[in-house]
């Protein structure tokens, strides 16, 4: 059987992870696609790695570019990362009539629109599977485990560090500085973790889930996003108070007038759902469809091998001979109606606030009827005992209330005097469909 | 474009519920897979659903052998149940042609290995991603998203009705059979719930499982069963004491040495797994790759929606053009080398174990002495306060133990003078790879 011919741009963690596995999962591989998938060629700006991969130097080129171009390779597996060069490479391999797998959440949410519409144009397929929650096969569930279903919504926590990070914190009761700290030290939060706890990296892949499921890419810098940086431990333990749990979650929601909601920031989730329960460094998504009700899918969302497992499974699909390469270009062309953004300050949310307050009679009146002015309902009110200073916690759980609305009113409430600024706010998320 | 014309057998649940939703998601179907999906005709013992569904009578007939024998038709989708008759509608729509796509459990795990050699042969394709956690895309997971895995282990919650007893029997602090009516009141339980509650059900979808990742059909008679019937509501609660949670499991697990060792019974579960968070009626699977590590797919097992949407995505797939006729072939060929299933009397596991003892001294260093003379380790022992009787309970926590060791060692220990049988066990697993 003719092999399938790979060439792998980068030599990092995520490269050295298809390599090896490649190898280890070679035999495996070839029974179930049909025919061997070799690496016949390799890119990285240094030969460092080479030895320590056990990589022969014949295949090694400092240069991208004469794999991209080399007639004898069918699909380019991209793994260096970063923005700019990765689409040069993208771009080439497709000019040059080559199918690409890559793992590049950046890239694709920033060119994925161009770049599958060149894909479609050279009749070539640009797989992703790795570039979302890594191991987990999630685009594939996405696109063909629930072909039959609209998505009505997606939750996602999909980003590890983040996610280990607040487990952390609240584990072992410690602010999010030692949490972090002790994430970099054990390797689950990069040296500059700021991709990862601004959350930028979940955005990227809310941009990628977003487009898979309404076929319409937003901006990035639209996205609405706030990360964990602010999150007090104190806030951690008081919303355990209220029932919730708090995770840096990514929502996309389609609204029946064609909008839809893309937004990442910490959220409340109630501790009973299964999304609650999700600690640690992994990914977990929920899913819900208008026909399935409401999956979800979890793993581990980083990681050499994880990344290595789902970007094989890209060139086992590339390896099965397929018929359909209208497949992809349909799933890129379907028409989903007019569908656009929904601006971050008419959606629709819960909401904890917890306040510093003057220790006396009348607070909670005048701030109640800052909120009953809104039009913002009360679900809950807790003055938690013991502090006895000038100064107490006073903490509210708001009804659905329009960002719009909520904004305004939290402003009003800063400025009130017998309270002390900043207000600390959190969004509340009751999933379902 | 060509139609891929459907003759549906079967309109109870699931059957009315796969032609509503063909219905209601038609053009997204086709515009997803490239051509529409039709069902051509019904086949059901009566008419007497027809007028509910909205189906013309000129589409049904009382007899599925004409829709099998039916040239203008491409697949078979068979949900009447059952084995026998279930068979022969498989079997004939394999003779004549045409594809197949079952919900089928019980179908499966009897003549499942029968039923796709036929299909080999006659190069036509079953697909029963239905069959196993109704609406979870768990058979796709297995076969196209983890492909590049060797399957270490699977656990699976995948009985709805044993999950949702248990869960309320914990919740409400009820006793099994109050628990189990409210099932049944709700719907989340059969009149006749042997089935599931047996354990029945889970093994049938452990056998399925088994197949796919081991390429081997375990006999449904040689796969260790217990169900749920005997759990009692006390030992849910010594088991948080514990720190575990109790869940009906089917555990799958491969060895080095070419063992498989297939099992359904009560697990008490670590609460910190996330499996052990997995409440109500709903399915989860977690499947251990040797390269992705750990990943965990839940959602909806039963119901018609859910169901539906499973046998909408099998028959997508049938309707992308696909030149990789070989695929199921080489899945079920494939070599695993000499795989066999391992006895039960030699599977290693954890224990709980409650016993009534005698309140006097030298009562645990009796049972102790049992355990050293079976080498079997003890890794925690409470004894529960404030029973004040002649009688008490004694909780006993085993380390990994031999079941044929165990179940000496606890046959000796029911037989002390100080002990009142019957002692109540309980496995208990760790789930890692």
């Amino acid at each position: 059987m003719t092999p399938l011919r790979i060439g792998l741009v980068g030599l990092g963690n995520v490269g050295g992870a298809v390599w090896r596995q490649l190898r280890t999962q070679a035999r495996l591989l070839e029974r179930r696609s049909g025919r061997p998938i070799v690496i016949r060629r390799v890119s990285s700006r240094s030969p460092r790695r080479l030895e320590e991969l056990g990589i022969s130097k014949e295949l090694w080129s400092p240069e991208w570019s004469s794999l991209t171009s080399d007639p004898q390779l069918d699909v380019i597996v991209e793994v260096i990362g970063g923005i700019e060069e990765a689409k040069k490479i993208v771009e080439s391999a497709l000019h040059n009539g080559k199918h690409v797998v890559t793992a590049n959440k950046a890239l694709l949410a920033t060119h994925g629109q161009a770049l599958f519409e060149l894909a479609s144009r050279q009749r070539r397929h640009v797989l992703f599977e790795a570039s979302v929650a890594g191991g987990i096969p999630l685009i594939k569930a996405l696109r063909e485990g629930l072909v039959a279903n609209r998505i009505l919504s997606i939750h996602g926590i999909l980003n590890g560090t983040c996610n280990y990070v607040l487990s952390r914190m609240k584990e072992r009761a410690v602010e999010y500085h030692e949490a972090l700290t002790e994430a970099k030290r054990l390797g689950f939060a990069e040296a500059d973790e700021r991709l990862d706890v601004e959350g930028h990296d979940a955005a990227h892949k809310a941009v990628i889930l977003t487009a898979l499921a309404y076929g319409f890419w937003p901006s990035l810098e639209n996205v609405y996003r706030e990360g964990i940086e602010a999150i007090q431990l104190e806030d951690l333990c008081y919303a355990e108070r209220f029932g919730y749990e708090l995770k840096l979650l990514a929502i996309i929601k389609g609204h029946p007038d064609g909008q839809v909601e893309v937004r990442v920031h910490p959220t409340l989730l109630p501790k009973r759902h299964i999304l609650a329960s999700v600690n640690g460094p992994y990914n977990a998504i929920c899913v819900q469809g208008d026909v399935v009700g409401e999956t979800l899918f979890y793993g581990p969302g980083a990681g050499g091998n994880p990344t290595a497992s789902a970007i094989l499974s890209d060139l086992a699909e590339l390896a099965r001979a397929s018929s359909d390469e209208a497949y992809w270009e349909r799933i890129w062309r379907e028409d989903h109606g007019s569908v656009r953004l929904k601006p971050m300050e008419d959606i629709l949310s819960r909401y904890y606030l917890r306040l510093t307050v003057e220790d006396r009679p009348g607070v909670l009146a005048q701030i109640a009827s800052v909120f009953a002015h809104h039009h913002i309902g009360i679900s809950a009110v807790i003055q938690p005992e013991g502090h006895g200073g000038a100064r107490v916690p006073l903490l509210v759980l708001l009804h659905d209330a329009q960002e719009r609305a909520f904004r305004s009113a939290k402003k009003v409430i800063e400025g009130l005097p017998v309270v002390e600024p900043p207000a600390i706010s959190i969004r509340v998320e009751d999933i379902s469909g």
